[in-house]
């Protein structure tokens, strides 16, 4: 029946999209037919959620209604916020967070309408709850009482002021912001296709990004920013003992995170903008010790194997300067990429078709059954 | 940087498997080898779930271990019983399962483990809990005291006896075990596809599953065995009144559930099994009603459209004559399709590659940012 084959398929195209799109050869992205070295540094998260979820960047006019809409729906509901005390026995927070976002579907009023307005309005909640029940993990595994969000705060802001309690610079919450912006959306990545596959089985909007978030947690996906992370605080000494490490580590065969990409042949266009952030990040609070680490790591593996550095290579160091623990890094990956996941799910459903590919068969052939005394 | 464009990837082979192979032209379906008209009816679930698990019929000593291993697995964490009192308030069994079965992994004393040992001892203990998850999800929405568990009986009887509260005779207790045999694999369906993506990130069992289950709930995949029952009990009147029913339904452009396959050009071979048990426990009852509806239905889509019944068609009347609630249907098709889902999962951990396609752009392009006054 197939005729095409390709494990991973890493050449085949499995849709069309209009939300974004990739030049891995030249290091291009784009949003929606922008650029995003036009737009990084330029645009709030919020008005990325519009362009991503509804094609255009807004006016102001439909910005201040965006903004109303999303911190109105800063909330979490009875059902979600009876299970927190129980999920944070989990392990990892991808995977108290997977439960608690499908738990959020109890209690969503359009949850059983896969209508593309419902999706639409789901589609918004959802980019607004994302954040406020990471905060809410946050502050249910630590025994904090929950820092009430603060409307004054766009999301970056907020989710900067609920997980450390200390008023964001407007400075830091700029840079978060953008960082919101760079990981977005990123085309068929795994959490994304995860979310088309299930959608296009005409599943709902919750069942879909559940999927995505067990997707993300993988380490081969939005779980490489905690590796980079534990591999840069696990290097004992100054800038110089960098590269023996990665020597060590690259001569013993283990791969070192946050480097190479399926797509990019060149530099992430996202890590260019990571990589100045991690350093005017480390020059504000007077410690550059892991943008030099990294810096000098991106040197050696760039010497050593000609890789070059992916998204989550510099984000680790960002986050780490923002005072974000390391392993709420992939949930904030999460927050920013439910905006895309969401958006691919609306997108789906438009016009839809059911994703079911071939295989092929490499086992045993022409076996009989045999009653079980004769096996 | 993508070469071979295929909507839905109904052209494309997506991975190797050993798992199960599908001959769509001759209307043949293969689990390790075996035709699955020479095991349906003569292997029991649990021997099913060592083939697919483990890749051979077990022994007498193998199956006899197995049966004690998804025994003592017979039970749900601290975590999840107390998930569930909340999660009865979901509109629908799959979403709350879907929110379950998540929330298993905090209890399981593998979840952070993904080599292939820790995913047989997950795949086994997942195939265990899920009937027990439904049956006392069944139980908590109900009111009614959960039935204990009958350790004499197997999966198919134990979820019988739970589920209705009455001791399942021998007979049906084999059809029902024939049932979740023929449910059990289906190389890549899109939940299974689904699971096969998350697991590729290197995630962990649980995602995978969880994600599996979002895909299954869709109409075009797992949900559409509840509304080919809604559509059998829809109809009044006698069986003559079967052919209006449907000559209206297709020329309103409604969609028949139960039809076609994506991959079958004949006859579905799950569904000759069915169509004959659903026959057989239409006399058993001493009530065809369905059964005959069913036929009748089958000779008209044949004769209007040329469509052929799929495994959900018949799967529907035979579910309701052995006395489960329609809405249980999909998440009893879960049950079944566990053991094909935790078995890709396992052969995907064991020689992975990111599954990671491309997509074609089709929105517009050369979009240049400008201040949002003059938008």
């Amino acid at each position: 029946m197939a005729e095409k084959s390709s494990r991973g398929l890493a050449d085949v195209v499995a849709a069309t999209t209009s939300i974004s799109d990739i030049d891995g050869e030249s290091g291009r992205l784009f949003y929606r037919g922008y650029d995003i070295h036009d737009i990084a540094g330029r645009i709030s998260f919020e008005e990325c959620v519009h362009l991503l979820q509804r094609g255009d960047l807004p006016t102001q006019q439909g910005l201040d209604d965006l903004e109303d809409e999303l911190t109105a729906a800063r909330q979490i509901g009875a059902t979600t916020e009876a299970l927190l005390p129980h999920v944070v026995r989990a392990a990892t927070p991808m995977e108290a967070l997977r439960t608690l976002v499908s738990s959020l579907s109890v209690d969503d009023p359009d949850a059983g309408d896969s209508s593309v307005e419902a999706d639409r309005r789901k589609a918004t909640r959802l980019v607004a709850q994302m954040p406020i029940l990471v905060a809410r993990y946050e502050a249910a595994r630590t025994g904090r009482a929950p820092v009430e969000s603060d409307p004054d705060l766009g999301i970056a802001g907020n989710f900067l002021w609920q997980i450390t309690g200390r008023y964001p610079s407007d400075r830091a919450q700029d840079l978060f912001d953008t960082c919101l912006v760079l990981h977005a959306d990123h085309t068929m990545n795994a959490s994304t296709f995860t979310a088309r596959v299930i959608a296009a089985t005409l599943s709902d909007m919750h069942s879909a990004i559940t999927g995505a978030m067990g997707a993300l947690r993988g380490p081969l996906h939005g779980g490489a920013n905690e590796a980079v992370m534990n591999t840069l605080t696990s290097i004992e000494g100054d800038v110089d003992a960098v590269d023996g490490f990665v020597r060590e580590e690259l001569s013993a065969g283990r791969k070192l995170m946050g480097f190479g990409h399926r797509v990019y042949k060149t530099e992430d266009p996202r890590a260019t903008h990571l990589r100045k952030m991690s350093e005017e990040l480390g020059e504000l609070s007077g410690n550059s010790r892991y943008y030099e680490f990294s810096r000098r790591m991106e040197q050696t593996v760039f010497d050593t194997k000609g890789l070059y550095p992916n998204v989550d290579f510099y984000a680790a160091s960002v986050y780490h300067a923002l005072g974000i623990p390391t392993d709420l890094f992939t949930p904030v990956f999460a927050i920013s990429r439910m905006s895309g996941w969401t958006a691919h799910v609306i997108e789906q459903h438009e016009d839809n078709r059911l994703i079911r590919p071939g295989s092929e068969y490499t086992g045993p052939t022409g076996r009989r059954w045999a009653d079980i005394a004769e096996r």
